[in-house]
């Protein structure tokens, strides 16, 4: 299918901005040279101002387009809920695809729902790239990242690495000194990169270096079958897992093997779900606030197509969930 | 918006069934008296056969709707991570959207995703009422029902009422006889009314009949609420949840209460949700086989896609997770 032309395509041609050839569409002010110069584009790509127009008003479709790297993580779930609800108000609908975690798919879906004509793009982000900035620079439509931070737009970002920090700091304050750390990959900037250099460097505030790494996606079976082989060999005075996901293959796994939650292991999450604090011992585990993450992108999303000004970024907060699961040492 | 005309509506007109009509556009045989017929009906209309031959071919969007009646719910997720999973291998894209558990929202949705050309819909749904057989009616594109059973056409089902016989039978055997059922809205059909019965049945087979019904939705926080209520009240033998959330909520509220599951109170759920293995103890609960569900409906929408035969109806499997939640009275 041949790519269709925006608005930026045509003001990049013209050397003006994408508004300039906005206005000259919607009729509002342009310089006479100016307009020519917009014109000729237009015939020279047989573009008629008319067609343009109607696709513009066509393209009110009141579909925002939502891309998830998942639909079954607790926090993705919830930030989705929220969009949703929040979206359903204004009278929008909310379409949602799944990535899989896989960042081509999101490139290639999020170029799907430009062609399907929503009117904005929310994107639960697992990581951004060169190819996400050229793609959202060539699409004429909003776009929301949430979760990872992107450069050229808006953000709505949670708190990773202080978050880390309280937790790095925490671990260190109770005594711990033999730590690992679960974590995913670092393609994922936020979870991966971020979340871990907080814990990293509030540990290394307390004092703490000493850390071993263990890696994982972000699934429960994976982050038991490492713990599980991790506890073979050895038993660390705490496990910090970059998930309360991982941290239930955690449990899993250290309840097998006949240890006690904290006796004999601390244990820490990022997550704050609803059941952590139904485990014994109570999961104690960073909350990060996706339902607000949630209705602030969607709100961003809403004034965004209402031409109102928003903010860059904003990020939203997070508390620590004292729990039972670490011990003093 | 003024409504598309369909193949179902031009086989109507015409007094003949729908394969003939596609026959008639697709250059299959079709009698000379038909074809007239079929003929004048769509030059009464102002169709022309062309144009309807290459909606027909756009039609093929390779894009599944979705619709799910939340986006939180461990089995829900888990289903359309494998409706996902499935036919993003055979080259479709799906897209979700979420009801919110209301009706109406189902009915326009479906409309929604059929008037953006999609090849077909599967509705993980909470009801089938009047309205959604006239809608599938009315749409000729290929219609899968997950979880309720849809007379007129094509459903996924889980074996709720069975598998509620089982849990009411196991409750009466384990010497329970002051039961409490904490269940979801009756126009839910198959969980607020097939589980609920297959438990009341499975009670009464073991000569049980008393039970107290109280009623919430799918939320933990309704649960909660509902058995914090209750337990100020009063403490019965055993508390039956209908999903693993609202045991969840239940878990929280006998906590609380200083209450001991299961010395002082057991507790049975419906889900196998991963989590539930964690609890202490362990909940005991029905596990729905969802990822198999959800492989099934993929699988026959594919074929729907490919006009290969299907079953009416195919029920997936269930099997009871032995936790540690029922004691023996």
């Amino acid at each position: 299918m041949k790519k269709k032309m925006t608005m930026q395509d045509i003001a990049d041609m013209s050397g003006v901005t994408k508004s300039t050839v906005s206005r000259y569409f919607n009729g509002g002010y342009v310089k006479d040279e100016t307009r020519e110069k917009i014109k000729s584009i237009i015939e020279k790509y047989n573009y008629e101002p008319n067609a343009f127009a109607q696709s513009l008003k066509a393209k009110q479709s009141r579909i925002i387009g939502v891309i998830a790297p998942c639909l079954d993580s607790t926090v993705t779930s919830r930030t989705m809920m929220a969009i949703d609800d929040y979206l359903r108000k204004e009278n929008y609908m909310s379409l949602v695809i799944n990535t899989d975690h896989d960042e081509k798919l999101e490139l290639k879906y999020m170029e799907s729902l430009w062609r399907m004509n929503v009117d904005g793009i929310i994107l639960i982000a697992t990581q951004v790239s060169e190819a996400h900035c050229a793609l959202v620079k060539k699409m004429d439509l909003p776009v929301v990242f949430v979760g990872q931070k992107f450069k050229d737009g808006i953000s709505i970002l949670y708190d990773d690495y202080h978050a880390g920090i309280k937790v790095g700091e925490l671990a260190a304050e109770k005594g711990h000194r033999d730590i690992v750390y679960i974590g995913v990959m670092e393609s994922d900037q936020a979870v991966g990169v971020e979340r871990k250099n907080g814990i990293l460097d509030g540990l290394k505030h307390k004092g703490v270096t000493k850390i071993e790494l263990l890696h994982a996606d972000f699934s429960f079976d994976v982050a038991y079958e490492k713990v599980k082989k991790l506890l073979m060999k050895r038993i660390p005075d705490m496990i910090i897992a970059a998930t309360d996901r991982l941290a239930f293959g955690a449990y899993k796994a250290i309840q097998e093997k006949g240890l006690r939650i904290p006796e004999d292991i601390s244990l820490v999450g990022f997550g704050g779900y609803e059941i952590s604090s139904l485990l014994t011992p109570k999961l104690t585990t960073i909350r990060y606030d996706s339902d607000t993450a949630g209705y602030i992108a969607a709100e961003t999303m809403s004034k965004l197509l209402k031409e109102e000004p928003v903010p860059k970024v904003q990020i939203v907060g997070y508390e620590l969930l004292q729990g039972d699961s670490i011990k003093e040492m």
